[in-house]
């Protein structure tokens, strides 16, 4: 038996590719086989983390084998439906048993917070990256996508912006910081926690959703093309975190919040009815702008001017870190 | 919009791409979606390919292209699932239009070759690799696995074995040879056909099937311990090309047949009694052996001698070309 079919039994035996519900066949044949109830759909999604692009090498196997899966299961998210396995194609340049076993652990502890089962994949020799396939149920009709804004609605995001953005200097250690402005902000970008539930409680309320990689300017534009509006955010609107503002001021947290990426965040839009309900249960919906007729997304300061900066965030190739 | 960006939107408008049933949401959102008729499940199968070690860098994009899905689709065959959609995550270290072109344009040959739609992906920066994840539809309960296997059963293959590996020299400029010769072999390789009838016509009458990827002595193997039998394969009884004995002669066309690898020709087992059915219906069914009880492969020649090689194949990791 081979190092890479080694590797294979490795991940096989983790807990996290134990089986579960709607997993007819697991890891060890040809395929899994995956059974989906009547009437829903099948939500399926790609993501492929590149070693000094996509996160610096060398960084914490732990650490990484929990963003992998969390910026995969977040695209889920975005979409309401509910995680049901995934896929992990790892190509590495040597097998290191210590950092297999990190990367497995934090996996398993992302699989476990998601509810989500290992089911199979590939592991190959070569530059270290990840490839993780995601999927999830969503009843039939149900899913939430992109292109059912309508102007009048609300513009709104699921929690507090650019915390990922402004951890990047402590990850690349840059920069340092006091542990309570440390913490919060390296917890966000290493440990990204999927707005599953957000998703879920949104189906057949929100018109159209998305999560938040890339920087909200240039998501928001995803949405505005997708559903043939413009979209309005109010500057003063963007939820920013005490420890971001402490540690990069109002100026910079501004940017973070509006091109850095990475947050993972759902952003979203409804009709004005449906904001009091999702209020009421407790959700947390923050309403930064609205939908349009036209096109594009436009920034507007207190004052109503129009200050949409003219780079609308990351391209969606990180360079960094 | 950023190159890779533009990346994406060119796989997008690939023909491949267009949809079709069973794939309620295509590219474009944060998910796909599948729909599935009730009673059907979904197989699931990832492979990635990293230049250098499973093709040789440089290499002609158009014949990757058709490469890289068809050792995907080859395990939905496996399975004895119909091929739905795939996705694609594309790393490649620069953006050359000409080159995406002529990858797009083999990878679309074989989806439309084998009825599979493009549905998402990914595409990154980074050392070039291709990582396929593929999904077909199978009746719940008829999948082919690798463990069903009676002792008494009929071990088979479902057409000649180790043409891709004759073909090595040739694929890596080593040699050369009459195009009679070279044709043949390196159409075997760079466009293998995943036997994706023969799959479906299995279903029900196969105990145990797989594709082989790893080498005929290898892959029997994976069924030999899934199934707990042992397996017996009679060399004389291995099917070899015209091409193949004429390029590198008896001796090595058996070492390619029993260790190459990268077939995609289906291994399977089957009762007696189902033979004379799949003969009659002219599926390329050709008997190498039988199962028994035990563990293990042994290979047998003409005399009944023990002739196991003691190296079984290719490891799970292609070093070559």
């Amino acid at each position: 038996m081979g190092e890479f079919e080694l590797i294979r039994n490795y991940f096989a035996a983790a807990p996290c590719a134990q089986g579960g519900e709607g997993i007819a066949l697991g890891i060890g044949d040809d395929c899994a086989l995956l059974a989906l109830p009547a009437g829903e759909q099948l939500a399926v999604s790609t993501d492929t983390l590149v070693a000094g692009v996509h996160f610096a090498n060398p960084c914490d196997p732990f650490l990484l084998g929990q963003r992998s899966l969390a910026v995969a299961v977040s695209d889920l998210a975005a979409m309401g439906a509910s995680p049901l396995a995934f896929t992990l194609a790892l190509t590495t340049p040597t097998v290191d048993a210590d950092w297999l076993q990190r990367y497995a652990q934090g996996l398993n502890a992302m699989a476990q917070r998601c509810d989500v089962r290992l089911v199979g994949g590939d592991t190959t020799r070569g530059p270290l990256s990840l490839t993780l396939t995601v999927f999830g149920r969503v009843p039939a009709g149900q899913a939430l996508t992109r292109s059912g804004a309508q102007p009048g609605d609300l513009l709104c995001v699921g929690g507090e912006l650019g915390n990922a953005a402004g951890a990047l200097p402590l990850v690349l250690g840059q920069r340092t910081a006091d542990a309570t402005i440390a913490e919060p902000l390296l917890a966000h970008y290493w440990s990204p926690q999927p707005q599953l539930a957000l998703g879920v409680a949104l189906r057949g309320k929100a018109t159209s959703a998305m999560d938040i990689s890339d920087g909200l300017l240039a998501d928001c534009g995803h949405i505005a093309r997708a559903s043939a509006v413009s979209l309005l955010i109010e500057q003063e609107a963007l939820p920013l975190s005490a420890a971001l503002l402490a540690f990069v001021g109002d100026d910079e947290a501004r940017v973070a919040a509006l091109s850095g990426g990475d947050d993972y965040v759902l952003a979203f839009t409804l009709p004005e009815a449906a904001l009091a309900p999702l209020l009421a249960g407790g959700w947390p919906v923050h309403v930064i702008g609205r939908a349009a007729t036209g096109q594009g997304v436009t920034l507007q300061d207190a004052n109503g001017r129009d200050v949409t900066p003219r780079v609308r965030g990351y391209q969606h190739f990180h360079e960094t870190p």
